[in-house]
């Protein structure tokens, strides 16, 4: 059975070493009394829950998986789902991050990011329960009428209620443009929706009294295409004007999926039949609100892989000092046993530090996305709001991409390090690299992600955004550059940040002849981008670490090995992962015409 | 549901045109009559035999698993399983490539290799019952007594009795040297074996009449460690000096892993409680036989690779000229339909691409193996049978980690062309990937897989086998140097060449002052290898491609198209998949120390 440890020393290390983000809520009017001890006693208790509650529940679950009962659309959640779900709603947990006006507790994103990573190292298909509630409940928050705000939101604050995005239908996933679900406007303002949506995470279950469903669907008058899609609110149970719940809505469970992973999250075909529902925004701009729901669902999936790495990494490390089998190739390290432990062959250590560095590295970019986000929205000066919500676009497709191929790499890497047991399903491995699987998939695969980065994000404004990453490289750089200590780790950056302008240039030209150039560049691109990105926390994080290192010195007192840790994990990432950077960049210049010029090889 | 063909075709073209085998087979007595027509004969309905029998209990399999009767011990396999071995008994199948002395078919290796890559493709868990007879057919025809051949195997060449290896033990897989089951030398010559196995793959089942289990124990005199394992044949049933069945022996199974993929490839625990067996070779020289064995099964593991690749191509590939979503980004192709099908995407190509590259250059590997353990063993001249012998040593550690490896890239891509459909199980591709993931496992992790390339079979002999290899690949240089045609195809592989004989040396120049730089770099070396024999074939195949489209200008006819497939085939894995070496070639340089000075990090 795994174990899993949450891993608050680094977290707090990211939040108030790296990033200071106290001295960045001071700035925010809503979080200026928001200070390091309050943020860390959440997590903390955060992480008890994760562990305790529903960490215990994530073999059986995955063994056990959702059940429907095909006369009453009911589904039923694997033992112990529901009342971990109570314990949940009663511990204010839902709450965390969600606006006080609607009963939230209003803290900081990047608390409630951090407390999620270790939900989803927990148990990352009943963290989608809770999880999916956030993106409808952004949307209905930032698109949604005062009514339908103050008719839902309360009790999907408080958790009593979860929500979920329909979006896609049989034969329309990437492309929605393409959407069969029909609204017929009726007398009283509602809309009467029919239609089949599939794959709707969290799309019914017994855990909430009520589900808030988010469903795109297009008005009998829309324009044809992605510009005639509209979002619109279709509770479960119809909901009275006091607040109680009404009549059951024509909305229900035709049939769940049987999946690779994420097997106790109920994956559901959804069928709206005359379902009521109210419209979310203007007609015709649905899409709007979906990429509200979008944008967070795909920092989400990052933080699940983040979670999914973190757990395995850590159950990895534990079986590698344990397991005995073979001597060191320099010679027997544990001379009083049989044989040594298996951490002492480079391969194995490999593995490990892959799983570590993506993790750390992954928990840098996801706390940064989350102080952009709450810049984005909450900065008194217009410029800093502007420029972080060009900065968190850029970087949200590789927080979702980037984040997940890691922890695909990173979960197989960890399952070898157990030879055949890792194969075993009690030993827990193998449930965390097939429930990762579904990350690299959904919320937009990563072809996609890598599409809107490269054509959207970054040729979209000839670079601009780029360039203002690249500013921050150049202020490490600067700053860091006559530094002999830190040129190992502001070397690569520097190097790969030049590259990386010239690399984009070259690409936008060849783009701009041949757009299928774009898309053959765009998935290695985005690795390329993530570990410029990965690299920049890297070095930012050696930079801290050989600070504090230094102070010890000073004062003649022993560093924190804390410290001394992330050293060595910055020049294993420099080392064996950044260089990765060199294969991407000649696949990607090999360019299209070997991928198009294929019909004869691909007939 | 998934469909599968059998690549006849390409098989053909490997066989005949590329390494034309019926050449060599004139130079191997026993093969002195083997000509083009039998072997595609027997292939065709060798393929017939996959897709019609044991392909359609795939998924079925997948999902019903195997059972165990805890009272009886006995072992039940999917439905159809057992029908299905019957018509392969009956279709004499099993005996296609054993020796005809024991009642065998005596077709060439490379003829049975290619029938199991489409089993593979058809059902690698149901392969795996009769796949696993062959290692032990191998070690008792090499080492077993007379006696011991005669009783044993006329029955595993007819398939009525199966094989396994029991080497694994809870506290053991790759370290066999801490082996502890135990044999005792009896009056009659017999042993009583006593101990736990794990991990045995077909270990127990309902499919044939008696399971003839070869043993690794240790006697009881047996010095510590690897030189103190002996190699013993364990049946289930005792057979009678007639040939008949006799009492049950003491070996039987204790429980089945519950396991990510192969579901229905029974993995047991195996008890020996005092059971009776007999020696296979010399006292205490079991790892001999057991190499035979393994040798055999690491070349097979590579082939269920190669076959999971195979049909996991297929299917992607159908997938992605039916699936319509989305417009290509040149401006629409089927302007007829409401979406172009998804194959017009630069990424969807790519990633079809790369499982159908991997897939057509592993075959040629594993029918050059096949070829090279043919000369080794029958060729009349010494030279030829000592350095076919030191090439296949070479080779084999490639053809399993390699093709493995490449079966987990090519299937997760195959199954990302699914986008959300290929987490979902009835489609069938998210099997390919749990099946294939056991691959880079068992019959030595991948890891051993690199060390025992570099290490042994590289540096061992100071790189004169990789100079033989080398000498290959400088041939064709030198034959085709001069071919403008060939130069994109031959330049990549020149380079590499070269490239690899000067890191091969400092490789062993580094490990001979620190052992632990062999192992910081062998994963990635093997790699690298891999490229440069992948790289080696399919410049071999574009040279037959183009000889054969001048051929046809020359005669004024049309090409056969397959012909063009292959060029793009092979200018697509130049373009996209061989700069690997690029980074691999760095990462292992960035040597051992940010491995092993990582206390802190893995503390």
């Amino acid at each position: 059975m795994p174990t899993y440890n949450p891993p608050l020393r680094d977290m707090q290390f990211v939040m108030h070493e790296v990033l200071n983000v106290v001295d960045d809520f001071k700035q925010i009017p809503k979080y200026a009394e928001m200070d390091v001890e309050t943020i860390n006693a959440v997590l903390e208790e955060g992480g008890k829950f994760a562990t305790e509650v529903i960490f215990p529940l994530n073999i059986p679950g995955d063994a056990e998986g959702c059940t429907i009962d095909q006369t009453t659309h009911a589904v039923t959640t694997p033992k112990g789902f529901k009342e971990a779900y109570k314990t949940y709603v009663e511990g204010g947990w839902a709450a965390l991050g969600c606006d006080p006006e609607f009963g939230g507790q209003g803290l900081p994103l990047v608390v409630n990011s951090m407390f999620y990573e270790m939900l989803n190292s927990a148990n990352q298909a009943w963290t989608m329960y809770p999880g999916l509630t956030h993106g409808a409940y952004h949307a209905l928050h930032t698109y949604g009428t005062p009514e339908q705000q103050q008719t839902y939101l309360h009790k999907m604050t408080s958790g009593e209620w979860t929500g979920t995005m329909c979006l896609t239908e049989p034969h329309c996933g990437t492309d929605l443009g393409l959407m069969r679900t029909k609204a017929e406007p009726q007398a009283d303002g509602t809309y009467k929706i029919t239609g089949n949506k599939i794959f709707i995470s969290a799309g019914e279950h017994d855990m909430a009294d009520n589900i808030i469903h988010l469903v795109l669907a297009r008005l009998t008058d829309a324009p044809p295409g992605i510009k005639g899609v509209s979002l619109f609110v279709v509770p479960k149970f119809n909901v009275n004007k006091d607040g109680s719940l009404g009549s059951r809505n024509g909305i229900y469970c035709g049939g769940l999926e049987h999946k690779m992973g994420i097997k106790a999250n109920a994956t559901a075909q959804i069928v709206l039949d005359g379902a009521v529902g109210t419209l979310i925004g203007q007609p015709n701009k649905g899409m709007q609100g979906m990429f509200v729901m979008m944008n967070s669902a795909r920092l989400g999936v990052g933080n699940q892989s983040l979670g999914l790495t973190e757990v395995a990494y850590q159950n990895a490390l534990a079986y590698a000092k344990d397991r005995l089998q073979m001597r060191s190739l320099t010679g027997p390290k544990a001379k009083d046993k049989p044989a040594d432990p298996i951490i002492v062959h480079p391969d194995v250590r490999k593995m490990l530090l892959t799983a570590k560095a993506y993790a750390e590295g992954g928990r840098m970019l996801q706390a940064y996305c989350a102080m952009l986000l709450e810049k984005e929205h909450g900065h008194p000066d217009e410029k800093v709001r502007t420029e972080s919500g060009e900065l968190i676009a850029m970087l949200t497709p590789i927080a979702k991409a980037f984040l997940t191929d890691n922890g695909h790499i990173a979960t197989n890497a960890c399952m070898q390090v157990f030879g055949g047991h890792g194969f075993i399903k009690e030993w827990g491995m193998e449930q965390f690299v097939r429930d990762n699987r579904i990350n690299m998939i959904y919320e937009g695969t990563n072809t996609i992600q890598s599409l809107d980065l490269l054509g959207r994000k970054i040729l979209g404004n000839n670079g601009a955004t780029l360039k203002k990453f690249g500013k921050l490289v150049g202020q490490l750089v600067e700053e860091e550059g006559v530094n002999e200590k830190m040129a190992e780790f502001i070397t690569p950056i520097a190097i790969l940040g030049d590259q990386m302008t010239k690399f984009t240039t070259e690409i936008g030209f060849k783009g701009f002849q041949n757009p299928d150039e774009v898309g053959a560049a765009a998935v290695d691109y985005l690795r390329v981008a993530g570990h410029l990105v990965f690299g920049y926390f890297w070095a930012r994080m050696a930079q801290v670490a050989l600070r504090e290192i230094s102070a010890a010195e000073k004062e003649g007192r022993p560093a924190d090995p804390f410290y001394g840790a992330k050293l060595q994990t910055a020049r294993f990432y420099f080392g064996k992962l950044f260089p990765e950077t060199a294969t991407l960049m000649r696949t990607a210049r090999a360019g299209s015409k070997v991928l198009m010029d294929t019909d004869l090889a691909l007939a």
